[in-house]
């Protein structure tokens, strides 16, 4: 294997903690990824990314979508660009989805066959193809450290035929992915880059080009383990996948408005096949509670949309005060929370025992709180802001409340990460 | 008068640098103020505005409206919270408007009389009456440094007689104005606050108080001379407030609509009458060329929401290279300037020889330009991401871009004010 991943004793319930070495730097795991699909994580400024969080470490990692950035600006740009970090100024590590997902939920008329899938996009009505070799070919343009097999997401529910039927494509694509991958990893456009460098730096300064940095180094391509809701299926996949050797195993096809239940029992089903020396990184979850659960079973990677999008929507997290449960009339539905492209749904919290309380600013009751949103945080919007400015900026529609508000949940979720670290640092 | 301005010698233009002493804090003349309408500079973190500019100083000083902050949250509100500068988190000074302004261009059925002006929110069509007393008891209320006397702005053209009329009504308000304020200056919110303390320290550290730090203190009130485009008016207008003996006197009711050359007219003539001890502010103005030509003339203080609407509207501003002159094609109209409220326009600009290139961002020469906005800007901005990385933000509507965006465009104009700033200081 390419990549160097370190790893502590398990706990009793799985977790470990680690330590994932990129080109781009080293990640601790287990890890939260915000979500940057356009080569921005929504309304939060690169700087203000590198300084979230309790011990000001910042995201280490965040996820780009291979989909979107195929369709603006284009991944050829990018590669002419230097690749994605210096595209965007992030020099520390970054992950890209293989657009599968993306393209079974957002994309228009798609048509899928054994080569791959023709789809319309979401913003102009253009034909495009995605196969496991373009997936490869675009993730290799981008350039991030990690990049994931195309795979086929199944629609929810389906038979057990159907995913099964399903799974196989995602194989033999996972298998057709990696050999593209082996055959081209060395055009990944940061060979001959200094780790670091802006790009006015790179204009400037091209003489100083130290090639040493990334010498011999490439991305790592994790495999998707798909199956839907079935047990069986699960361990199929994962077994199928792990002879197949990935440098590291995504759990596909979750929280996708299963029960947390099923959610949950999935990850566990899987997690026993994965091998125990490589990461494991479950996509497009979840809510506070559910990241500190499934890190503390052994999930060492995990990214989803939500303290972003719920951020936008004015839906702000805090720690609990003790013995305090969720008011059951903030409760809230998919259409409130935002989360309205199919796949990206969230479901299942823990009423009784919350990690987090979820606040809806625009609540009259916040209307002269002069406390910061969760008194309990050190970011920089609780250090600064009290709760009745951030309604206000959220009831004005003033683009400041997106940005405050997309901090402060990126912090609440980064801060939840490095607790269960420690948690498990110290077992 | 009860605020302390310094001033050096005046330029052969006119032009002097000063210092203005408010309550919270000094601020070095000439200066731009960015424009918070709603109780933010639109999408900018006030931790931003702190630091952007040449020396890194930020923003000395910002403005709000009286006319939005009353309609949202309501000034009570501010009031009970602590004042404008707490309920923000902004501890410099701050300048508000007289609310006559938005009154005249956003509301709707507005009706006026020698009492006030009754008028529909643009929100909400809700009824509100605004008179001079009114708009000092919400100024107090919202504690700025720097209040403005209630002013009726005149359509334009208007005839003379309209003009006078107009005119006199002003004066009479400024008269009542003044007499609101001398009778209620004392219940300013800050009244017993101390400096630079946040709303949380307030909360928790109420036994420190200081009620030393604003002993005394309250805001000043400026004058606002009107007269239209008729310099005999003008100078009545002026010689008019200055016998009323404000703490500063602003130059409202320009850049309307008219061409540049009569807006100068209307400033040099203006200022012809004004004291010399006293802080000369033009409301709503310019370009950057402009700005620096009006501080070189002798204005202390300017605003204009320009350098932020622009930034939204992916209207960038740099420094032109030597010889350059602006893109006869680049030039834009009101409409895509997104100047589309009324007497928020702004007209004429050096085409020949101008401070500033304007740089509509989407343009496709942009599209993989790896230089920063503006290669002479020491901005946050300007050191970090490229114009490649801007034109696809914009074009992807991400909301970084409008930050990014503002950032950049703030920092230009703070820094030709230093640059002013220190040509004034070597005279």
């Amino acid at each position: 294997m390419a990549r160097r991943f370190e790893i502590g004793a398990a706990a009793e319930s799985g977790g470990r903690r680690g330590k994932l070495h990129l080109p781009h730097g080293a990640v601790q795991t287990p890890v939260f990824m915000p979500v940057g699909a356009a080569a921005t994580v929504k309304a939060v400024p690169q700087e203000t990314l590198e300084q979230i969080g309790a011990n000001g470490a910042g995201a280490e990692l965040i996820l780009a979508n291979t989909y979107h950035l195929t369709l603006r600006p284009g991944h050829e740009l990018i590669r002419r660009m230097g690749g994605l970090h210096r595209f965007m100024s992030w020099s520390r590590p970054l992950l890209t989805d293989s657009g599968g997902f993306q393209v079974f939920s957002l994309a228009k008329l798609r048509k899928v066959t054994e080569e791959g899938v023709e789809f319309r996009s979401h913003l102009d009505g253009s034909l495009h193809f995605f196969s496991p070799e373009h997936s490869m070919e675009v993730q290799i343009a981008l350039g991030a450290d990690v990049m994931m097999a195309f795979d086929e997401c199944v629609e929810t529910p389906a038979t057990w035929q159907r995913t099964r039927d399903s799974m196989s494509l995602t194989h033999a694509w996972a298998m057709r992915s990696k050999e593209y991958f082996e055959a081209h990893k060395h055009e990944v456009p940061w060979a001959g880059q200094r780790v670091g460098e802006s790009a006015s730096q790179q204009v400037s300064d091209d003489s100083e080009y130290d090639r040493a940095k990334f010498e011999g180094k490439t991305q790592a391509l994790f495999g998707i383990v798909q199956g839907g809701m079935y047990p069986d299926l699960r361990r199929e996949s994962a077994e199928r996948l792990v002879e197949m050797e990935f440098d590291g195993y995504a759990i596909g096809g979750l929280a996708v408005g299963e029960p947390p239940e099923v959610t949950r029992e999935m990850i566990a089903r899987t997690l026993e096949i994965l091998p125990r020396d490589r990461p494991r990184y479950v996509m497009g979850v979840g809510y506070p509670d559910q990241i500190a659960e499934y890190a503390r079973m052994g999930v060492d990677m995990m990214d989803c949309v939500l303290p972003t999008r719920a951020a936008r929507h004015g839906l702000l997290f805090r720690a609990p005060e003790p013995g305090e449960r969720q008011p059951v009339e903030d409760a809230i539905g998919e259409e409130e929370s935002g989360f309205d492209r199919p796949g990206e749904r969230w479901t299942g919290e823990s009423v009784d025992s919350p990690s987090a309380i979820r606040m809806n600013i625009k609540r009259v009751e916040y209307a002269e709180d002069q406390r910061p949103i969760d008194p309990a945080c050190a970011c920089p919007v609780c250090r600064r802001y009290t709760r009745a400015y951030m309604r206000h900026l959220f009831l004005a529609r003033e683009p400041l409340g997106a940005t405050l508000n997309s901090i402060h949940n990126l912090a609440f979720y980064l801060d939840i990460m490095e607790r269960v670290r420690r948690e498990l640092a110290e077992i």
